[in-house]
Formats: C-alpha cells, sequence, structure tokens
C-alpha cells in the first residue's frame, strides 16, 4: 500500500461515519447503496445523482484546478473537503485520469453576488458543506454558506436540481462555464451561454482536454421566473479586439460566447425551492432542448423515476448477506452500471470520434468506453444482468465508432464520442467477441469481425506494425512493450475465437497464431514476461520490481503482467515448469515482502498484497489462476484475503480508482463465486461465493441462484458444488449453464477440499491446451 | 487624397500595365472585365476565381500576419507584392476589416519540402510570382520558385486547383490550416485534417476572429494518387499532455487535429497537371463532401460552366462604351456580383448566428452582408439586375438569421453565419423594405417586417434604448452617436414605409415618428449635424473636419453626415435656410481645400474631393443632392468629377474600399444614368450616362435600355431626357418604371440645361414634403 493511498485513507476515514448515516433497510437493492463509498482514498467514484448508464451523473465539485494537481480530484469531489463548489453534468466514477465537470451550477442568497470561487484566503461563491447524504438517483447536501438546502436527481438525459434558499433572502444562480475538471490555461477552447426567448438557457462549451475537441451542448429551465441576469466574460489580455458591439457589451444581453464565462440568474425572494432541469447534449443546443423535453416532470418525478430504474437494475441481483457485504457488494453493483453512458440524443444523433454529427435511428449510442478496465469483468458482468438490446447497443456504439474513426480503428478509451489514446491494447475487440461468442442478439457479429481486424491489423497504432512482423512489441521502439505483447495476444485470441464461430478460418488462423505471440516475450528462464528489443535481446538490467512510466510494463511490473495470458493459462503454467512451480510463484507475488518498496510515485498502482496489487487491473485475475493448477482452495484462500482487505463500506473503502466499474465487477463476480478470467471463452472460474444466496434474473429471463450453505468467516472453504443439484466436478461454469438458468449451490466449510477440481480435466479450460 | 493612398498608388501603378495584359474583344462582357482592379491601392479586392455569389473565393494570399499590420492585405492580396504564399478558399471582396484566407494550398516541386512559408531572410515555400492573368472565373500564375504554372477556377461551392509541375520533378502539394488573414496569437482555436479511405481529404478549423466563433470544413480529392503524406502540428508549449497515441503520433497517420496543422501530400513525378478539387461547408465535414460533389466535372469543365454563369449575370447589363469606361464598369458590374456569398450547403444545410446547425429545404441562405455599405445601392442594383428568386433568398436569408439569432435581430454585418457587430445601424431593415416595396415575389413581407420591428426596438443595441426615449442617441453615452441618430432615423422610415404598403397603421405611424429623429441631432445654427449630450446640448467643441475613431461621427464627420437624411432631404434643405444655401452647402463640402488635413490615421477615408469622401459610404448619395434643389446640371457636374477621379482602370484604380459590391454599384447605377438615394422610396434620381448605350435585362424579362445621345467628354450635360419616347420633366425616375422596360434617352449637350427638371414637382420626391 503506497504512502500515498495511506494517507488519503487515513484523511478519510475520519468522515466515514457521516457518509454512512442515511441507511436503510435491508430488503431494499436502492436503499443497501452507499454511493459515498470510493468517495474517498483512490476510489475517485461521485457521490451525486446519476440513472442507469444515464447521459448525466449530476454530483458536487469540491475542487478544480490545474491538472497536475488533482489526480486526487478525478471526479471533481473528495469526500473530506469541507467545501463544494458547486454542482456540475458530467463525472467519470473511478477514472484514474479525468476530464468533465460541465456546467457547474451553484446557488447564491443575499444581495452579493460573487463571480469566483473563493478559496481559504478570499470569499467566494464556494460553501461549506454540511448533512450529506445520497442514494441511487438522488444527492443531497446543506450548503451552510447560503444556507441552501441542495438536491440533486437525475434522469438518462437530464439532470434537476432543487435548492431551497433561506426565506425572505434574494436567490440567485450562478453557471460558471471556466470550471472544469483537470484545468490548465487554455483548456476551454470555447463556451456560449444565451437565454432563448421561451426563458429556456442554452450554453455550450468545447474543451481541448482528455479527448480533444470535445464538445458538450446544455439545455436548462427553471421553476421559477428569471427577475435579472448577467452574462460575464472574466477573460483577460484578449488579444483579438476585432469584435465590437453587444458581442462584448452590457452583462445584461441575452447571448454570450468566449473563453471564461459565467451567468447569474436573480429570482429575487422565493416562496418555494427552485427547481432547475438540465439537459445535455453532445450535438447541438437543439439535441440539448430535445433531449430536456425528452425526460418529462418534476425533480419528484424524475426521482422517482429513476429510483425505479435503479431497483430494476440493481434487483436483477439479489443478496442475502450481511450489511457490510450487502453494502460493499450493492455499492459494486451500483458502480458497475454507471457506464458506458448513453451519448446519443434523444433523436438519435450522436457526435463521432471524427468530430461529426451521425444520424443514430432508433438505437442508443453509448461512450466512456474504459476498455482496457472493463473487457476484464464489467462488460461480462453486464452481458448477465443488463438485457440483450443494451448490450448489443455498447457494441453497436463501439462499431459505429469504428466506422466515423478517422483511423478506422475501434475505441481505445472513448468518453464523448472521442478517443483519448489512453492505455493499452485493443480491447474493444474482447468486449464485442465476448457477447458475439455468448450470443447476444442484435450485433452484426460479421460486420463487427471487420472492425476489430481493421483495430488489430492498424499498424501505426502501439508498435503493432513491429508486432505484426516480430510477434513482439520492441521495447527500443515502444514503452510498455511487454504489456503490449501480451495484451494483443489475448486479443487477438478472441478475434480468432468469433473467426471461428463464424467460419472465418482465414482470419481463425492468422489470429490463433498471433494469440501465441505472448511467448516472444516470456523469459522461461527468469520466470517472468519481459520487454524484447528489436534484436531480439531481453532488456537489461532486469527488476522484476520496477514500476515506471514508459518502463517495459502498463501501470505496473513483471510481477503482475508474468500473467497475463487469460487464454493460455496452460502453456504459461507449463513454461513455468508445472503446476508446483506456478503455485509457487503465485504465493512468491502474493507474499512478498513490499515493506521495503515505495509506489507512490506512480498513479493507479494502490491496494498491494505483496506484489499482487488489486488497486490496479492487470492483477484481477490472478487469484483465480491457483484453479489452473488444480488448487482451488488456494484461489479461495486469496479471495478472502482480497475482499477483506480492498472492500469497505467506507468513503476510502476502494483500494483503487473504481476504473468505470470494474474494481466493481470484480467484488459482484467474486461475491458471487465465480469470475471471468478469460472473456471470450465463454467460461467463469468458479471462486467461493461471499453471500449465503443470490439470485440473478438473466437477460433471457431465466434465474441463476447462488447458495452457499453454511458460509460463515470460519466457512472460508468450498466443499463441494452442485449445479441443478447435480455435482460439479470441475471449477469452472459455462455462460450458457448460467444462461439455462438453475441453482449453483456451494457446501462452505472450514478446511481445504484438497481433492475437489483438482485433475486436469476438472480444471478451467486453458490449463489442458491451447484450445482456439 | 491621403498620404497611404498616395504612397500605395504610385507603387501599384508600376505594374498596372501587367494586370491589364489579359485585354480581350470588347463584345464579350467576361472579358471586359479587370479582375486585378482594385487589387491595389485602397480596394481591397482579390484577383481570385469565384462563380457568382459562389461560396468559394480561390484566390492567391501574398501576405497573412498579424491584424495590426494587414489592413491593406484585407483581401489577403496586394497585386504588387512579388511573391505568392499560395492559394485560400476564401476572402473578401474589398472589406475594410478582415478574416478568411482559409485552407491554403501550395505546389511544391523537388526533394525539399519546407513547413513554413518563408520570408525575406528565410526560405519557405512561398514563390515569386510571374505571368499573371485573370478573368472571372479564372486566374493563372507562374510560381516561378517551384516552376509552378497555377490555375484557379471555381463554381457554386467548390474552388478547382491544376498545376502544372516542372517534369521529371517530384509534385508536392501543402495544406497550411496555420494561414489565416489577420492574423493574432490565439486566433485559430482549433483545426483538423483527415484523410478518408476512398483519399478525399476532409478538414476543418474554427476561428476566434472577426465574427466568433467561425466554423468552416472543407473536402479536397486530387486527380494523381497520393504516394505519401505527412501530418504534422508544428505548435510548441503545448500545456496539455494528456492525450497520447496516434493523435500525437507519427505524422504518416491518417488524420491530425490541433492549432497549428499543416498537411503535405506527395504524388511523385506527375505526367500531366494535378488538379485539386475543394469544396466547402459552413456545417460539417459531410456537408463539404456532398458539396464537392454537387459540382461536378473537372477543371475545363467548371470553368466553362462558370464562365458561362458569369456571362449570364454580366450580359444582363449590355453596354456599349469606350475601352476605359466599359472596362471600369463591367468591372463594377463583376464585383458587384459577389456578395451576398452562398452559405448554406447543396442540402440546404447552413449555420446560424446562434453556432447551430440548421435546416434550409430547397432554398440558398447567403451570408457575408456588409449592410452599412451595401444598403446604399448594392442591393438595390440586385433587385434589377438578379433574378427575383435569389434577391428574395437574400431577404429570406436576413429574417432566417433574426430567427436564429441570440439577440433577436437581423444582421448587421454578418459572414459565414455569425455577427461581427461591425459599423452602425440596422441597415438589413432597407434592404428588406426596399425589396419588398418593389414587390419582389418569393417574400413574406408581413413575416419579415416583425424581424425588422425586432431590431429596431432592441434596446441593448448600439444606444437604441436612448434613442427611443430622447429621440437621439447621446454621445456621453455611445460613441458615434450623431451618426448613429441619423442612420436610425432613416432605417425607420423604411419600416414605415412598409408597414404603410402593408396596412399596420400602428406601426407606420410609430416609425414615422421615429423617422423624424435626425433632427434631434440637426444644429440648425451651424448647419452641420451634431452629437447631442444626454442633458440635450451639443457637444463642444465642435470642428466639423475632425475624423476619430469613436468620435461623434462613424468614419466621417460633419461634412459628409450632415446630407445622410435621404428620406427627408428636402426637410433638410428647408432646415438649411432652403435650395440656394443648400447647393452653397454641397459646394462648400466638394470645393474644401483640403491641403492641410491629413486623414492617414484613419482607415476607411480615402477618395477625397474637398470634405465629400468618394472611398467610403457616408458620402454615396451626396453628389445627386443638387437635384433636390433643382439644379441637375450641378449633380452632373460632379458626377463627372467623381467618375474621372476615383474609378481607373488599374489595380490601384479603386479610391476606397470596394466594401462587397457597394463602391462598385455606385459606378454601374452612375454609368447608366440614375442612382437610389433613398432606397425604400422606389425612385432613382437622374445624374448623367456615362455609357452610349445600355441595356438592362430585368427579372421580369423586360428590357430597359439607356442612351445617350451626343455623349463625348465635352457633351457632359443633359439637355434633355425621354421616357420612351415622351420628355420626362423630372431628375427621377421610378422603379416602376423601369421594370415596366422601355427606353430612357438622354440628350448630352456641352452647356448646362438650366430649366430641365428645376421645378418643385420636377425634382425627387423628398424635397417638396415629408411622404411617408
Amino acid at each position: 500500500m503506497s504512502c500515498r493511498f495511506l494517507r488519503l485513507a487515513v484523511a478519510a476515514g475520519l468522515l466515514a461515519s457521516t457518509a454512512l448515516s442515511a441507511q436503510q433497510p435491508a430488503s431494499d437493492p436502492v436503499e443497501a447503496v452507499d454511493p459515498f463509498i470510493g468517495t474517498s482514498g483512490q476510489g475517485h467514484t461521485f457521490p451525486g445523482a446519476v440513472a442507469p448508464f444515464g447521459m448525466v451523473q449530476l454530483s458536487p465539485d469540491t475542487h478544480v484546478g490545474p491538472a497536475r494537481e488533482t489526480y486526487d480530484w478525478a471526479s471533481g469531489y473528495r469526500h473530506e473537503d469541507p467545501v463544494i463548489l458547486g454542482f456540475s453534468h458530467t463525472h467519470f466514477s473511478g477514472a484514474g485520469h479525468s476530464d468533465l465537470g460541465d456546467f457547474l451550477v451553484m446557488p447564491v442568497s443575499g444581495d452579493t453576488v460573487p463571480v469566483k470561487a473563493g478559496d481559504a484566503d478570499t470569499p467566494g461563491f464556494r460553501s461549506h458543506k454540511a448533512d450529506e447524504t445520497a442514494t441511487p438517483g438522488y444527492y443531497a447536501v446543506t450548503l451552510t454558506d447560503p444556507g441552501v438546502r441542495a438536491e440533486m436527481t437525475a434522469g438518462t438525459r437530464v439532470g434537476v436540481h432543487r435548492y431551497a434558499f433561506p426565506a425572505g433572502k434574494a436567490a440567485h444562480l450562478l453557471i460558471d462555464l471556466r470550471s472544469i475538471i483537470y484545468d490548465y490555461p487554455g483548456k476551454i477552447l470555447w463556451s456560449s451561454v444565451r437565454i432563448r426567448p421561451d426563458g429556456t438557457i442554452t450554453g455550450s462549451r468545447e474543451v481541448r482536454g482528455w479527448a480533444s475537441p470535445r464538445r458538450i451542448f446544455f439545455a436548462m429551465r427553471f421553476s421559477a421566473p428569471v427577475t435579472g441576469h448577467k452574462l460575464i466574460s472574466t477573460e483577460e489580455n484578449i488579444l483579438y479586439k476585432g469584435f465590437k458591439g453587444p458581442g462584448r457589451g452590457p452583462e445584461t444581453l441575452d447571448s454570450l460566447s468566449g473563453r471564461a464565462l459565467i451567468a447569474q440568474f436573480d429570482f429575487g425572494a422565493l416562496g418555494k425551492p427552485l427547481e432547475v432541469k438540465v439537459a445535455l447534449s453532445g450535438v447541438d443546443e437543439d439535441g440539448a432542448i430535445a433531449n430536456l423535453d425528452s425526460g418529462p416532470g418534476d425533480f419528484d418525478a424524475i426521482r422517482a423515476r429513476t429510483r425505479a430504474a435503479w431497483a430494476e437494475a440493481l434487483g436483477r441481483v439479489t443478496i442475502d448477506a450481511p450489511k457490510p457485504m450487502r453494502t460493499n457488494v450493492y455499492t459494486a453493483l451500483y458502480h458497475s452500471l454507471m457506464a458506458p453512458s448513453v451519448w446519443s440524443d434523444a433523436d438519435g444523433r450522436w457526435r463521432g470520434p471524427d468530430d461529426q454529427v451521425h444520424a443514430g435511428g432508433r438505437t442508443t449510442r453509448y461512450s466512456t468506453f474504459s476498455l482496457w478496465d472493463t473487457f476484464r469483468a464489467e462488460h461480462p458482468l453486464l452481458t448477465l444482468i443488463q438485457p440483450e438490446e443494451r448490450n448489443a447497443d455498447f457494441v453497436n456504439s463501439l462499431v459505429a465508432s469504428q466506422k466515423a474513426s478517422p483511423f478506422g480503428i475501434l475505441p481505445v478509451w472513448e468518453f464523448a464520442g472521442k478517443e483519448t489514446w489512453t492505455m493499452i491494447g485493443y480491447h474493444a475487440v474482447p468486449v464485442i467477441a465476448d457477447a458475439c461468442l455468448k450470443g447476444i442478439r442484435g450485433i452484426d457479429c460479421a460486420g463487427a469481425l471487420k472492425a476489430m481486424v481493421a483495430s488489430a491489423d492498424y499498424a501505426p497504432y502501439g508498435g503493432l506494425s513491429d508486432y505484426m512482423s516480430l510477434g513482439y512489441v520492441p521495447i527500443d521502439r515502444k514503452p510498455e512493450a511487454a504489456s503490449k505483447t501480451v495484451e494483443y495476444a489475448y486479443d487477438d485470441w478472441t478475434i480468432a475465437r468469433l473467426a471461428r464461430k463464424l467460419g472465418e478460418t482465414a482470419i481463425a488462423a492468422r489470429f490463433e497464431k498471433r494469440a501465441q505471440n505472448w511467448r516472444n516475450s516470456f523469459d522461461p528462464k527468469s520466470g517472468f514476461l519481459r520487454a524484447r528489443k528489436s534484436d531480439g535481446s531481453f532488456r537489461t538490467p532486469f527488476d522484476p520490481t520496477a514500476i515506471n512510466y514508459g518502463s517495459d510494463y502498463t501501470e505496473g511490473n513483471a510481477w503482475q503482467y508474468s500473467w497475463f495470458m487469460p487464454h493460455d493459462q496452460g502453456g504459461l503454467f507449463r513454461l513455468l515448469g508445472g503446476d508446483a512451480q506456478a503455485v509457487a510463484k503465485l504465493d512468491a507475488m502474493f507474499d512478498y515482502d513490499n515493506s521495503k518498496i515505495d509506489y507512490s510515485h506512480a498513479e493507479d498502482i494502490a491496494g498491494l498484497i505483496g506484489q499482487y496489487i488489486h488497486g490496479n487491473e492487470p492483477s484481477h485475475h490472478v487469484a483465480y489462476l491457483y484453479n489452473y493448477a488444480g488448487q482451488p482452495w488456494r484461489t479461495q484462500e486469496r479471495l478472502k484475503q482480497i475482499v477483506e482487505s480492498q472492500y469497505k463500506p467506507t468513503p476510502d473503502g476502494l483500494s483503487g480508482n473504481d476504473d468505470l466499474g470494474q474494481m466493481s465487477a470484480w467484488l459482484v463476480f467474486t461475491a458471487l463465486g465465480f469470475y471471468p478470467v478469460a472473456p471470450g471463452s465463454n467460461e467463469y472460474v468458479i471462486g467461493r461465493p461471499f453471500v449465503a444466496r443470490a439470485e440473478m434474473t438473466l437477460p433471457n429471463g431465466q434465474h441463476f441462484i447462488v447458495i452457499a450453505d453454511g458460509l460463515s468467516d470460519a466457512n472460508r472453504y468450498v466443499g463441494g458444488v452442485t449445479l441443478n443439484g447435480k455435482p460439479l466436478e470441475r471449477s469452472a461454469i459455462t455462460d450458457a449453464e448460467i444462461r439455462a438458468g438453475g441453482e449453483l449451490r456451494f457446501t462452505m466449510q472450514a478446511t481445504p477440499n484438497m481433492s475437489w477440481a483438482t485433475k486436469p480435466g476438472a480444471r478451467p479450460f486453458s490449463t489442458t491446451a491451447y484450445r482456439p
């Protein structure tokens, strides 16, 4: 655990009790969620209001500022911060890099309306907070400085604010178009705000940020008439003086554009709370207005509708477990149902990676694809607990993005329709393959395969040219070459899998060969994955504990990355010398004495158990690998170790960035007793359940029930397993077995069962042979 | 004549013979035009290829750079410049402020391809020029440095380049997205360039310029295959390092966006000239591609089609006159047929002042409305020589812009669909009124009247709030208050005129009253229009010769502005004391000894005759005012003085900015013998013809013929006039008389006829009484 993490965890822990003050009866999944989990420590989640997969994430921002200083404020918010700057409409849930925080709204009461947020030394519109509470789709806080109770809710494309101003005091609202998460000079290329004749406020901004240029539009309506307004440009040192007249005129005009705008709206003293309804659009202001109309009703109506949507979505997994675990798992489920986010307008239009607007017809386009994270467990989870139509829309959004891409490739890390080129791999590929191989309807899988191949063959990307000719990415030409090689190889395997299914034998054969490329970067002598140079030699000196940006590995080192061949763990274990050697190496990783190691220089490295780093994704499948060596009880032990140390029902309860649901999806699967080690395999590796009973309502209407008989802290081992009453003698279950519905019943016991699922034929598929 | 003007005129004169080397037989109107007229001196015209009212103005740029240094390069080009930087696709014709110069293309030959234009000290891609020639829709020059003959032509939404490279040398093409007219740091907010799979190049840029933000897109195709390319960002000191991967990767990638881009395309040695076909769009890249397809054919096909379009447009006025006058008038006619420019895409979509994209249906939307200039003679001319449909589209574009305006008002000075807030008044109003009062079909005049009233009543604009309450704009609250007061009053009169026609009597009465507001700023004691303060007093000290920015007047002084009540010259003359006093004051203006006056500090002040300033618009109607005093022979004398001193068939032949056709339209009308002193009156004031015969083909198919019997340098006076054979005893003719078709025959003589059209009833309408 890094120094950075420890420091913040301590700070956040002090506030944990406040965050959890709104606990509700255990019977309601919605009330079981604590949106504050992960809002401190390294979780990077936000506590605000969002509908499942909603375009709007309406949440408080407590700090925005220079990008270099704000890694800890990637969601705009930290629970321990005493002040709130306002409430903005877009936030990432758990990202390790950031942007967003669009269209910050803040109420002000009284006669003085500041145009700056202020800080410790200078007064401003920011306020101290009290009585903070949140449930899915609802957030409330008291802003003690203006004396305003602020409530937030959100629908799919709308957010609604409700502000109760102190009686008799003049009510004002600020929209700060300057405020943005991860700011730096010049980031906001342009912005605008306009009061339309019918009173609707519209506006936009264009950002040179993580994805460039990112365009976002809004439409806003108030429940009370505006009695006055100011549209203010605070930009100084404008070089060009060529525009004159009202464009640079009095602040009472109805429209203003520029690079640093803030809008003030006055309402006088109000007799009842002010509601502020806001819609977003990535297309244009007309789109935002239509989106506003697409979510009818007032605050309470939208809150009720969104609560029902959350009840439905969360209710697809019913869980019996004691409160801490139940809170953890339902909050994890909640966090897994936020991204990808709706990106197309209600009329189907969406802005693509080419920055052009595309017609979308009746389907919904999604963006915010953190694919390096989410291909692992997040997307596989969604294939089980979300309707096929939505999973198809995810995949179709990826393919539509490829068609509109100026590079002709699938998204790498996309949000707001735009490519960020973040992290490595082409992990849209396993997401698509997994969905197609599971038979999700509504996808043109043959067309998608073409998009997958185009991405895998795009030579200019990340050393792919060398990878295709040499069989690995050479470290003297591309950084993080070892990680790239193994991740490409896995992605290639999923292409081969889908191609086989579709009868595209030539494609299948070519990518089956590429899938073995992981071997070209593996050093059997040291037993580690290592970066090779273009001359074929491994780079020296070699330190398997070194973690640095631009090193041989991506946010990790040889300890974590040497396990990343999810499609060929059997091949790996044979290279390592066999089961015993593999288990010994796994143990060496988990039990590594890291007391002398400091990874605080590296963001995203948190949640260490030895050299196992649960706070980041490369480790996520590793605890399940003991099964491949025929030692499932060792997996069971490691899972208990991880679950208990890495997930807590507190603001600092996530050991690492939630990464758009991946950290959470890991817990949901693990709590249910199985995990998709190799998406695309249609196989889940069995661990051990952490809940007494769980029932999934599958997209086809079937129910799949997990029961853990005798589960207790002492009964931590799997004694035996039955599937639909028949003994299950292997430590894996197939997607078809789950989708058929039924009951997976574990008998838990206090001692390891060292005979269950130990034989080669009883292990997960890839231990026996490479099976394309 | 200012020092600035003299200096440049001398420099330009040296090159005049080259410019006119391509003279053709007198029978062809197209060949009678010399596009180089106005490209030196103060004309600010460009010599490149454009179709009538075309979206694309494909023309060479000889200098771009800091805005403060480039007033003389408002069109991007000066004829005397020895070098060419490249050929860009958008240019204003004669503007006094500037922007544009979008998507500069330059050929380079050989092995070295520079990414900078270069200058006297450093080499670059710019080239010296030779053998420059131009006719409407065609421009050619030899770029002596790369040894390339460059030709340009243009259709309505396309431009085509043709480059003949030297044999055996590698051919390259640069697209410099950094190059822009009137540049300054930060002006280009964003830009992009992309190579599509079919080889089409698309791109965009977004500019914080004269109108902000201005967005323009392009699509480009080559006649030869590209053998290599580089997309290069030359931006330095980028603050944000958050985006990685191909977005900042090798220059061989297929797409790049940023703030300072240049694209290089390689073709190898070519066996025949390279054609580069480009379309623009204000909507998006798809729009640009569709526009590219909307103008089919190769260079020669488009050149021929555009030549035919020019022959048709210019041929609507056939002129018999000696060559210098014929060249001057046909070139003036040519310059009057460039703006407004087509702005909507071929599919009807257009980007409005709200920066949003609007559907346009089957009509064409125009932009580039330099209305302070063009309401005077340019638009009235177009109502006579362009189809009603196009004139209706002009008006409907103005009204559509009002509907999309965030301020709810008609354009003031609009281009690229955006408001620039340049100059004063709401002169879309007289343009619309004039068209409606003349009965141009295809306009919803009742709807347009609402837009006109909304603009005239928009209190925040230019002191209108005070104007409406005080009856004048007070100088202590708004600069240029005297000019604003009289221009608003005239605009108001045109609203009243249309309202009367439509039976909107309440509106008519209100604006008839406002139309008299000019009197509130007129000082009968001094005989000058003067700025008043809000306390009612005239501002002192008062110097009728002072010209300064932000003074009491707009680009002028009391001498010019004291005549601006075109709707009530009779009222003015009575205030001045009668006809004799008015004539004496007119003479005092024209004969003013300005030898001791220096206006070189003021842009746009050029072409002085005493205190008459023909190079700027406020004076344009003034020579015709002698008619209102019953002394038409004095108008005839002044017109000769003006025509001979202010228009020459040379690059420095325009005494002032052509101002999107207004300087030219003045000459066309004046050469024909009449002029619209008060658009909205449906009356043209008769001057004297400068051509032996002219025949207009009117929109209704009728022909209106002007004959000047006996015209010669000596026969400079009108002896008598007949209309359709009957004596015309008044110095005005109505629009209805012209549209009916017929023959206006002048008998020219060497001595003034001091009895023709002298009686009150024979003078233009407003001398007798104020007639709403």
